[in-house]
């Protein structure tokens, strides 16, 4: 993924309905570079939340993030509603690399894009577990 | 508006739909109690900028919080849904008191409410200036 | 406490000197009013974790907040530092009542002010639990 | 910047103190990653306030963020304090690169490190400013 270069929605294939909120505007007027990052960690969550491979009651394991970076074209700010393209990077054993586009209302080309590494582990030892084969699955479809 | 019995969506006649984010969830595995007022803030401001009433470049007025409150029923966590119900309590010369609750996904009864009083001042020398009429008309039209 | 008075510092006997961050100016170039409340959380858990009363791991209760509150009198913002007066209004059989002032850098007057209604619960049934003994009594130190 | 070694203090010759928040921690009872980026803003905007460099009324120019990355090694949680380590990897036309190590409480060694792009513009026409000389010369004297 290329950071320099603004992605379209073409080249996702999931996609998530985010909210801004009145506090993510900071005092230039549009949202913090912060508020990114919690929007990537809403939309890859909730999917995982939506698609029952996370849980947050007794889960088999959690995701770690280890590693994200974000790059910034053009501004969003609240009342602009976002949409998060998700598409899966890489997936290794127990680690998986989500790259994620923000398009601001009904923009085609992405506002900021950026990517998520989430190692799943066990919840206790903190342990990384390999990746379930139906979440493995599941994963493949987004493959870009 | 009572504080401590939780109230009910046919108590409000202006809803917005609202989304939490995975970073709302604190160490006890809910809403921390900052959230609710992130929520409370931008259903009051994203309906004034929806109606035009507030604007975002060279606005007329801006409005300064300078009373909240909330009380806690139960707890509301990501990937909760919220729709927050608003009111209007009392309309002064320069300022209103909102009041708002939060329900959680199709629940008819608050998980929690509060109350948010807005003074509209100029944006230069922050003084308060009366409630245009065209604003006050339609802020008695959610008395209850 | 009225909530119309700023209070001044030597109606406190507890300090917590708290920071500010970037993003807590909002588009008003100020803290959102949000940020007041991540400040009393922060003063009064980090009081409560230093003092050995909390704990992260294994606690043998958590703090559920029912009920806050605030008044905003003067503006803060990053990078101004604040001290944070607290004070205990109130302490019933699980719940304290506690009383904040946000102090901006050197100022003797509250530039905020409000409370913080913990009830402490088991972490499991959450139930409410009696205080303990040398909790209460610490707390009694704070009574004004 | 390699981002999968941690780095050391000795790597640095810039340091801020900062505190970390009640609300910071999440459902897994540490910093949320976002949070790690709330820290890069803030030691680095309260640098450059310090300084005298970047103002926040009426500022000669404004630093926009164009790029961000963070890999994270070992957890931070509240109350932990945290002392930001800042060196410069590059100095462009308009543009800064900073990199951040995070190092909790005493450690020598980074919980978090990442780095900052910052594009410094006119306040008004968002356009690209050269760097100050007084400015470069100060950033030249924490390259690494």
């Amino acid at each position: 993924m290329s950071k320099k270069t603004p992605l379209t929605r073409d080249e996702f294939g999931l996609f998530r309905s985010l909210q801004t909120r009145w506090s993510d505007n900071d005092i230039y007027g549009h949202l913090n570079n912060v508020v990114h990052y919690k929007l990537f960690d809403t939309a890859i969550n909730g999917w995982l939340l939506d698609e029952g491979i996370l849980t947050l009651d007794k889960p088999a394991f959690i995701g770690l993030v280890v590693e994200t970076g974000c790059s910034y074209f053009s501004e969003i700010r609240f009342p602009d509603k976002v949409v998060a393209g998700i598409r899966v990077g890489r997936i290794g054993t127990s680690s998986v690399r989500y790259e994620i586009a923000l398009f601001r209302n009904e923009d085609e080309t992405a506002s900021a894009q950026g990517y998520f590494i989430h190692v799943y582990v066990d919840p206790d030892n903190k342990k990384p577990q390999p990746l379930e084969t139906a979440f493995k699955g599941r994963l493949e479809e987004f493959i870009r």
